[in-house]
């Protein structure tokens, strides 16, 4: 057996469903997985019941993750249409702000023109604003981060025109302000894996088709950041009759990774990159050589939902071939995970921010 | 009786509904209805039935319009999504582009962000790409025609948000490559009015608030354009169910901002760089000296629809007293509209394309 080190994976957007959802993960589960998939760290999605969008919603989930979370966390504040000019007091207890600026899930959607612009005008510029948001609308998040100067992070990005659309921006305008990311399963699935896998691909942005998938990996000069996108659903929810978007992501990052590496469509460096130095960068964090993962990238096995440390219990990469395993997960000089055991207890983790 | 002459107004944004609906309009009303307004040229949008997109139907409209037409005369090519690069043929045909990039009516909407940036990639950046959009999509288009380096001009803002925009963005990039037009019926009214008028008022975009309106006054010198978005409907077809949005606006426009000019609310200069020098600019039309009118700025009269040459007859602004009134139109020398008589038959408008 091979053991590569590696820096451990930051993972800049997850949904950890705590509080407000925890039968379908809380920061103790979630956090596991993260360390099962090499994740040291992970920067949590605003949209909880109630959303993050205020300093007593904060104040809340930093002392449920405090209490919970085995690996480093973060938080997105959630913009509202009430909450405009609040960076000023909370940019500095947050990863940044998140924007649904799109059709999504959850309470947070913001369509309003003038409200949009007054976020982007008060938003502090030395943290990034983290939109999801499809389409046209892109174009016009792009704009607005320019005419306002502020730093964008634009989440996984899944169709060919937008990746180009991107290419274009930093093009026009360098890239130090313009950022973007994309999810293992835009990478790894498409519309013909969504006919195969029925209500559990159903995801926000939809898988792409075939030529989206290609666009993804031709551009992924373009692309700064890999980001899993976790968010864990039941089966029973995904398989009702209007199933929630979303899929599990944290455990199956790496390995997908890994393989496309051993498969020679990614390098040793680009998987860095991409996983670590960069969202380290966009984010702002300091990185810590005693946190690092070790890797067997010779092992070879099959994906199988029921074994990860997920609450939620499945995988829409269900039955593919993976090459490359998690062996061991250092966390601040700690062995926090070790040939299948998470070995670091709820409460190892400290808050980023 | 004072008689000012002035030059006459260029309406950068009709619907003569000829060909396909000539019931609610056609050229020869729709020009003689132009003239009575003191207007010596029109644009006409290209949302026909059939649409104008490709050169057989500009040469069908083009030949309708050469026979029918009292004033001079221009196009806009309407994009779809499988008309991209036909600019490079077509483009010294028309006055510009029109893309309906947001909600709006006929057949000519486009969503999708491949063909919209495929279509601003392609035409020629000597004509303009105007554009139907609104909300957050506008700062779409904005950063649409930035990124590819062509003439964007947007139609009818409407609201306080989107006005800000515009100032936003032609602060960042200096003005020459971005206009804008705004309405009367924006101008004049607001959805007070709109619960007045019921179905009549149903325009899109909707009238907007008394805070818009008053944002429409208030950064007027950001605006470059004053058009009518002149889109007559039959009394009957407004008092369905299902109104089609539009208002007439040919005769209405000089009118209502004589009325602003002799309340002090618009200046002579800035009357005549709205509605004449700047059109002119921005669709590169050369003005003729020989073309002017004549208007009595003392004149005080009620409107009233019925007494309009538009074949609709009807107006939104029905009631409303006006000061000042067009007396006397020339048109390349010739005597072509005097007290109330349209003197010019339908074939003598020219083409300005």
């Amino acid at each position: 057996m091979r053991c590569l080190p590696l820096p451990g994976l930051i993972d800049v957007h997850v949904h950890l469903r705590d509080p407000g959802a925890t039968y379908k993960e809380d920061f103790s589960t979630g956090t596991a997985a993260a360390l099962a998939g090499g994740v040291v760290a992970v920067l949590d999605m605003p949209n909880n019941t109630p959303p993050t969008v205020n300093g007593q919603r904060l104040s809340e989930k930093t002392q449920i993750a405090s209490e919970k979370a085995r690996c480093d966390f973060g938080f997105y504040l959630g913009a509202t249409e009430d909450n405009v000019g609040d960076g000023a007091t909370l940019s500095h207890r947050v990863a940044g702000l998140k924007i649904y600026m799109g059709q999504t899930y959850g309470p947070l959607k913001m369509a309003d023109l003038a409200a949009l612009m007054a976020h982007f005008q008060s938003w502090p510029a030395d943290k990034p604003i983290a939109v999801h948001i499809e389409g046209l609308a892109m174009a016009g998040a792009i704009a607005l981060a320019r005419l306002y100067g502020k730093q964008l992070h634009i989440c996984h990005v899944s169709r060919k025109a937008e990746i180009e659309l991107i290419k274009k921006a930093k093009e026009s305008q360098g890239a130090t302000k313009l950022t973007c990311e994309v999810t293992p399963h835009h990478l790894f699935l498409t519309q013909a894996d969504a006919a195969r896998l029925g209500n559990l691909a159903h995801v926000k942005p939809p898988l792409g088709t075939e030529e989206d998938r290609a666009a993804l990996w031709d551009n992924l000069d373009i692309v700064d950041v890999i980001a899993s996108d976790h968010a864990p659903h039941t089966i029973a929810e995904k398989e009702s009759p209007e199933p929630p978007p979303g899929v599990p992501g944290l455990e199956t990052t790496l390995p997908l990774l890994l393989t496309a590496v051993v498969d020679g469509r990614l390098s040793w460096e680009r998987l860095i990159e991409l996983t670590s130095e960069n969202p380290a960068r966009i984010f702002g964090l300091k990185r810590d050589e005693r946190t690092y993962i070790e890797v067997d990238p010779d092992d070879r096995y099959v994906l199988n939902g029921s074994s990860l440390k997920t609450k939620c219990g499945w995988t829409p990469f269900e039955g593919m071939t993976m090459r490359g395993r998690v062996v061991r997960v250092y966390l601040r000089g700690a062995l926090a995970y070790a040939d299948g055991q998470v070995l670091v207890q709820p409460g190892f983790g400290r808050a980023l921010f």
